[in-house]
């Protein structure tokens, strides 16, 4: 295979399958809901990020040099990938905007890298310097490849945004280096945390090194063995418990697993194996379908960072980290290009309005590792200049000793107009509604270009006009989530119903100025759960579009004890404007010596009213509160 | 206060309170269900625990000598308090029954440990050594007061049991250390794991020595004021978040919390206070309302062991670790004697029929760390010799990298006739139903004797028989349970009521072979959980008298798919030869690609047939299986 265009802009570029992605120069996200929290990004995360990997010396750690002492080094073992997430965070920002100084800090920090590499290519600021561990002694915990693979993620971010660089050339020899170590004749181990896999995938698309594909399917191969040590959390915390080929369902710490997942979707479409890629779609599908939060949110085990048994879903101890829910977006977008199948961007549209949206503070400056669905004693804000020492809960903290969440959101964002639409054999198909202008070109090299106008999700119409086109007929394809019952397509004064969870083509000769009209119905709507997920049993919630609601109870302004809420099933949910109501009352406290036994709870209780709820991606944002998204049915 | 009765057997032995309580000596169980316990640990347990001690270098690490190299130390930096434990237990075993080859192995593990301590009396095989952290280096986590804590308490047994010996010397001179390390004029710190509190405060019992109960209240005084270091899990998890005053539940890591009430209790009984009396009895009030699960186990968290925010009590993530378990035994224990409410002897018979009898395997050689009460993949065996490596869950197995609970478990148990009742101001109260038998003094100095039999808990009829007395009028008080609703006092042939929650009190001028027979109501109830209890909303449990059930589907024997179990709570349960049943089914599975949405449960699922439940503590008994404790309802 031939190296991609490296101006492409693409986070992913497959040589084939059913879609097409556009890049970054292709698909503009021009206003509205995500062009706000692109501009979080923009003006606040990346600076901030900086500054504090500056304050807490993970930058300062590639300052060394190479091979030198002292073996000084601050920060967790895998500090060096948050840098490199952030360069690709950067890389992907100075394409979707020019942005000339914030280029010249991705090539001081590149230039700082570059001093810290090793002459046979080794470059890792936390091991094999004198009085360090040496090199790759602890592949289960010291994430020396999965630092590799960021690396080399950044490095194909910034190629495919500014075309090859010194970058490319450090992740080369480092990726040269791998291969050399942990190729057919080296070492047969295999990283604790996976990331290499993609990265190494990714490269070969951006090189056409084969020898980059070889390894990545050795690491894929290879896992599954439990060939890492034994520890306290298993084999499964590194997707190590079972062959990629074999296993049924994504399990131990999500982060690892999606990454794996995403780098296995990566290597089955570039060697056409079909069998592997419907295995991890099946595992995918199996997460989705038992494993997976109302929010899209993966990992429901604090300890472990896990993923839980089927069903095992605590609103109260959610870990949903930031990290899997960007892992997830990954791993479902290529699922999505190498299927076609749309589900899948429904799945990125639930994750991104729940999960990615809620992370970041509206400033930038202060984020969410984890999201409970439950907050049950209020949240506290920390000082701008407070480390939060624990990595496995709120609030929207500053900067945590782990802070892995921040560039990684941060570089989806960034990236995140190449998600809306993507080509398939003939036309567009439009994956996610947003104010965006594309121009690009059909399979067949025809120009098209098209403006995408709408208010979503606050509204639920869309207008997509033609505004360039080299003629003659095409399709376009709109996505109909699957909750959206009763939606329509107008064209040319022309209604037509669209079947929910569908796809809706619209094929003409169109004509600079056509629009397409798309009605997706708004109407907030109840949730009910599989019986199975006990821990919210009994309990409804609300959803409108894309979002899912919660009942916040702000300390500066209590509605009460949500844990004593109770709402009425049997009134749906009304649209007030700016918000949801849900007919509710908070009941009386029934306190008791032991909580359990034969108890009649037919107490007096105040009468139902209307509580208004706020769309969960927006709570956590008016001070110290208790939350929750499930409510319990009277 | 002079020291107290060297010879008198009793684990915890205060200069005043409500109430009394007796020695191994004056109390012993003799036959049915608390002795079959008894018997699994002094013929399996203490030997197992032994050999793995052994095995993997606990006791080892003692024979390395005092002060000299090399620093070699095997297991976690708190191994030593394993083998105290042990000893501990071992002491306890060789009061309740003559056992001169366990009294020979105990003075030789005295005496291995005796020639660990340094010559002005530190004693830690884990610091202080060439090589080694320094002393009193990581007081967060290095566990040394904890250890040296565990050392006092199994000198305290030991001579308690067998009267003073050179354990209580080394163990004396221990404490010396840490009075003079940690007193008025010297280092303000506190350990990160309360133990040396409770343990001071009962040396000085043992003792007279006014000094250790001083350094017992300094060291409560000094916590709650944030002097450890921040940490992930934060100043919660060592109860240093807050004033032991101040606190108004307990909180943080669960067998921290409990062991440090203890001590809090022991602390304002010697010195009279009632105001820290007060407070600790409300933080456990608080927690048994709103932090337990059903079974009296605590700690719902597994990342930190800890308690989580009220409410929050999950079945299938539930912790509640053997050790709490056992800590809270002891709490419950110091509460009902200093303030004689008998509603602490309902706790006490909780946890001991629900946590503590649930945790070691029928032949002693495998155990419970934590206790799930919703097992949805098959536990699995574990072959004698493997070695569990977390020690956050499941299954009983032989042996953990942390196996703190069977040396406690064994402490308990070995001990636990002395549980069982107790002298009021003018007679005694029983607080336990067992087959047992009673030699005592009344506070008057009257010799008595009873003895008790009762198949309890299969059966609820107990029968307490007078077989010594001294003549003239005395009170035997019983403890009604609160869930033995209809229950009933025979004496002299007339039957009264007596009140459940309550006590009754039978006060004669007894004879020698008078009877007072107790009847106790068993037949099964459902008990339904505080409606703030996310985790098991909609379901109900079963229980029989103290006992609670559970359904369990065995690999070998399949049920079916418990996630799918729906009982009918209109039904109630009944009695079933050897068993409890009720009405259930396992309802059709309804799988989709996305879990939520609006959802019609009403598909066709089998009839009602009757589900044969066994007691929790049987479960995990018959090979790999999953095991519910709340059965969801149609």
């Amino acid at each position: 295979m031939a190296a991609s265009d490296p101006t492409g802009g693409r986070p992913v570029d497959p040589s084939s399958g059913a879609l097409r992605p556009l890049g970054l120069a292709e698909a503009r996200i021009t206003a509205g809901f995500w062009a706000d929290r692109q501009r979080v990004i923009s003006e606040g995360s990346l600076d901030h990020a900086r500054a504090w990997m500056d304050k807490v010396g993970w930058t300062g750690n590639f300052a060394i040099g190479a091979a030198t002492g002292p073996a000084e080094h601050r920060g967790r073992e895998f500090a060096d990938s948050e840098v490199y997430k952030l360069i690709e965070a950067m890389s992907w920002e100075t394409g979707r905007r020019a942005d000339p100084a914030r280029v010249r800090e991705i090539d001081e920090l590149v230039a700082l890298i570059g001093g810290a590499q090793e002459a046979d290519g080794y470059l890792n600021t936390a091991f094999g310097r004198p009085g360090q561990q040496p090199r790759w002694s602890d592949l289960a915990w010291g994430h020396e490849l999965y630092c590799a693979g960021h690396l080399i993620q950044a490095a194909v971010a910034n190629t495919r945004v500014h075309g090859p660089g010194p970058l490319l050339e450090i992740a080369q020899r480092v990726a040269d280096h791998v291969c050399a170590t942990f190729g057919k004749d080296g070492s047969t181990g295999i990283c604790g945390h996976p990331e290499i896999e993609p990265a190494l995938v990714e490269l070969y698309r951006v090189t056409g090194e084969r020898r980059y594909l070889d390894q990545a399917a050795l690491f894929v191969e290879r896992r599954g063995h439990q060939s890492l040590p034994p520890h306290q959390f298993g084999a499964a915390y590194s997707s190590d418990d079972q062959p990629v080929r074999e296993a049924t369902v994504l399990r131990g710490h999500a982060v690892r697993a999606l990454y794996l997942a995403a780098g296995v979707v990566d290597l089955a479409v570039e060697t056409g194996d079909a069998e592997l890629l419907r295995a991890v779609a099946a595992q995918f599908d199996r997460t989705w379908a038992r494993r997976t939060y109302l929010t899209g949110g993966m990992g429901s085990r604090h300890m472990d960072e896990a993923f839980s048994d089927d069903f095992v879903l605590p609103s109260d101890r959610a870990y949903s980290e930031s990290c899997a829910a960007v892992a997830a977006v990954m791993l479902a977008w290529r699922l999505l290009l190498a299927t076609g199948e749309a589900r899948y961007a429904d799945v990125i549209e639930r994750i991104l309005y729940n999960v990615v949206a809620t992370a970041i503070e509206d400033d930038g400056r202060a984020f969410f590792y984890a999201h409970s669905l439950h907050q049950r004693t209020p949240t506290r804000a920390l000082p701008d200049d407070e480390e939060q020492l624990g990595f496995g809960g709120g609030p929207r903290a500053p900067w945590f000793e782990v802070s892995c969440c921040l560039p990684n959101v941060s570089r989806l964002l960034a990236s995140l107009s190449t998600y809306l639409a993507a080509g398939d054999d003939e036309g567009l198909r439009i994956m996610q509604y947003a104010t965006a202008a594309f121009d690009t070109r059909l399979a067949d090299g025809r120009r098209v270009a098209l403006e995408m106008v709408t208010a979503y999700p606050d509204d639920g119409d869309v207008t997509i006009r033609v505004t360039a086109t080299d003629g003659g007929a095409w399709p376009i394809t709109l996505r109909i989530p699957g909750w959206a019952v009763g939606a329509t397509v107008t064209v040319a004064g022309i209604t037509e119903p669209a079947r929910a969870g569908d796809t809706f083509t619209v094929r003409k000769e169109f004509a600079v100025g056509d629009e397409i009209r798309l009605h997706l119905p708004l109407a907030p709507r109840f949730s009910t759960p599989d019986p199975r997920i006990d821990a919210v049993r009994g309990s409804v919630a609300v959803e409108r579009g894309p979002i899912v609601y919660c009942a916040e109870s702000p300390v500066a302004e209590p509605v009460g004890d949500l844990d004593l809420l109770r709402v009425d099933p049997r009134r749906a949910p009304v649209d007030e404007a700016g918000g949801v109501a849900v007919w509710a009352h908070i009941a009386a406290a029934d306190d008791r010596r032991w909580p359990y036994g034969d108890r009649d709870d037919e107490a007096d209780h105040p009468p139902l009213a209307p509580l208004r709820l706020l769309p969960y991606h927006r709570w956590a944002r008016r001070g110290p509160a208790t939350m929750r998204v499930w409510l319990p049915t009277v």
